[in-house]
């Protein structure tokens, strides 16, 4: 079936394992049969992967391209020069293997950082992967990019426009690291839209601000993480300006999809937790104390433990660094109020540890101030789990 | 034996159980036998508790005391009006029955947020708690004022100066919501030695700079945070400008033996670990780049597991905000260089795991800058014990 990256016309993927990681798929391709405008947003760690900083030059050179591929289990990050030199190699080989240019090529490596990629390895998989490729491949290209993900994260949309009917694919990997501004994560995007590559670009920052930029597991930042659009226009439906807004909207609607499929699978999370902080007189101060909340280890444990101790939501959101009236302040949980106008409710006092157990956890902050802007932050709970997952992943 | 708070003459302490706690002690006082001069430090939260509010007010009025009263196990923090009041009528009561005027008395309150403290129960135990007072109940004033701290933390020092002899003496409380800035903590100082008001502020700022401003256990805040240093000049020693110099040194150390016990009893920590970043244009950014390391959950993480996965402590610092050319940054672990030029040493291709079996962990980041800036952050692992504290707390 047609999914995820390959649900749009015109794209074809594959994934393979090469012998990275443990019996999984490592080795990912995606490829469009015609050249896409292509749009990425990188990681802003000071730290980069060598192939993250050869996809940036790429897409300097040119913002049409034609394949990406992926390697998951090693970063390919502060192994010397070396790691430039080996993204070069791989993309020059797949270039050749596709007949495609060198200039349209892309890649992407996740994993541990400070090892070598094992090139001929990889080079020695090329062909095999290139004859996987197929336009039902996004699963296995969506299984060849993930890490520690316990499941593959994928999304597909259909748009119908005046223009024609066009098609959004995507998936992601990231369970981990994961933090504003690209996290330990990977998200790709593929259209069958006509768009030019500077439209698309805007697009795909507007659409991961509240999705990828809203999310985080545990507040660590991977130098790897990279967003990518391709639109290659094989659906010939090129978009009016009203398209685009109805576009702009799946596409965001597509992002947030994949956003929470990250945030459910947060290592060792049993909880998706929703924290809203509303009536702010900006949207960046709703979005600090959203997201002190959603990073404080205090909050995430109570969750786990399912202990509603609500003052630990007050505390956080009150050394975030953001000034807010704690007697106009209300504090809801799963809709019940427990704090409100200084002190507890009723309900708050002594509020029933069966409020935090649904496996959806909505907490809801309202500042009381004249203006009403708001933002919404999705994190998970912290559990034994992530302890285990973080502290045995190297050895 | 006289040790911690009661350490310096002319001071007394208590510590006894009234029933908020389960079987430990949870009420202290500290009295001065004469009116002493007093400085305080609080929480930056923005919830802060009424106990804390109050003792602002108070030293707004006077900067002189004579007793503090400490409950734990209770905040005294969002519990509305009633929080203020309570705080009133202990104090209130409390120098009632030590016959000093209300403005001498402060107090302090620690525990969960969101319960209004047993006020008769308090009342009830006040004659005791006085008539326990003793020039040795240092120990039991110091077992008073923790909560979920596996020992107590305490310290002293003897400073001989021109002017004559002065002791120093402190102690302090907390484990978990440990951040720079006073966290879920408390650090109480006296001394002896004959100082302004204003003095043993300035004083007491600097001390706190690299103590307990440079840890952090779980980057969490609390609400009830506070340092206080009494100086009742018992010794008849007054300071010249080069003894002040002499005595501030060693209220430095005190407050870094203090900062460093916080950090060792760490919830659930098995290390100790201590992250300079060297070679820093300015100490602000050296300063910056270590707490993120020090608040990395993947880096804490890997030192529970012993696992020597550097990759995380550079990518820690690549996400702190803070730039720096990754090309002249060296890494090194209990002294062993792992990284530089850009990538691994022959060492930090594969560092044993043995590399963090010690106790005590060092960790140098050094920036390569022209300046020679640096800063010590001091922290712990973040181990299963952790979740498990935290995630059963309140219930």
């Amino acid at each position: 079936m047609s999914q995820g990256v390959t649900y749009p016309f015109g794209f074809q993927a594959s994934g393979i394992y090469c012998g990275i990681k443990k019996k999984k798929r490592d080795l990912a391709l995606l490829v469009s049969e015609k050249e896409a405008a292509t749009a990425a947003l990188f990681t802003t760690n000071v730290i980069k992967s060598d192939s993250l900083r050869f996809c940036k030059k790429q897409l300097e050179k040119s913002k049409y391209s034609r394949a990406l591929v992926v390697i998951s289990g090693i970063a390919n990050c502060c192994v010397g020069k070396k790691g430039l030199e080996d993204a070069k190699t791989i993309v020059r080989h797949l270039a050749r293997e596709l007949s495609v240019p060198y200039q349209s090529c892309l890649i992407g490596t996740t994993g541990i950082i400070g090892t070598s990629l094992p090139v001929s390895r990889v080079l020695d998989h090329l062909p095999t992967l290139k004859k996987k490729l197929s336009r039902d491949g996004g699963q296995f290209f969506a299984e060849g990019i993930t890490t520690t993900d316990t499941r593959t994260k994928q999304a597909q949309s259909k748009v119908k426009l005046k223009g024609g009917t066009v098609r959004i694919g995507g998936c992601a990997k990231g369970s981990g690291m994961i933090a504003p501004h690209m996290a330990t994560m990977f998200a790709f995007f593929t259209t069958d839209a006509k768009i030019s590559p500077d439209t698309l670009h805007a697009l795909l920052k507007k659409a991961c601000e509240r999705s990828f930029h809203a999310i985080t597991v545990d507040g660590d930042q991977s130098p790897a993480d990279m967003v990518i659009a391709f639109a290659n226009g094989a659906s010939g439906v090129r978009l009016s300006s009203e398209d685009l807004r109805h576009f702009e909207k799946a596409l965001k609607a597509t992002a947030e999809d994949l956003a929470l499929q990250i945030v459910k699978d947060g290592e060792g999370a049993n909880k998706l937790v929703r924290i809203t902080v509303r009536k702010a007189i900006s949207e960046k101060k709703a979005k600090t104390i959203a997201m002190a909340v959603a990073r404080s280890l205090l909050v995430k444990t109570a969750l786990f433990g399912e202990d509603p101790n609500w003052g630990r939501v007050l505390t956080a959101a009150g050394a975030s660094g953001a000034s807010f009236d704690p007697r106009k302040l209300k504090l809801s949980i799963n809709g019940k109020l427990l704090y409100c106008r200084g002190g507890p409710t009723s309900y708050g006092i002594k509020p029933p540890s069966s409020l935090l157990k649904p496996e959806t956890v909505d907490i809801e902050l309202d500042l009381g101030e004249k203006r009403h802007k708001s933002f919404t932050v999705y994190t998970c709970d912290l559990s034994y789990r992530y302890v285990q997952i973080n502290a045995e992943y190297h050895t």
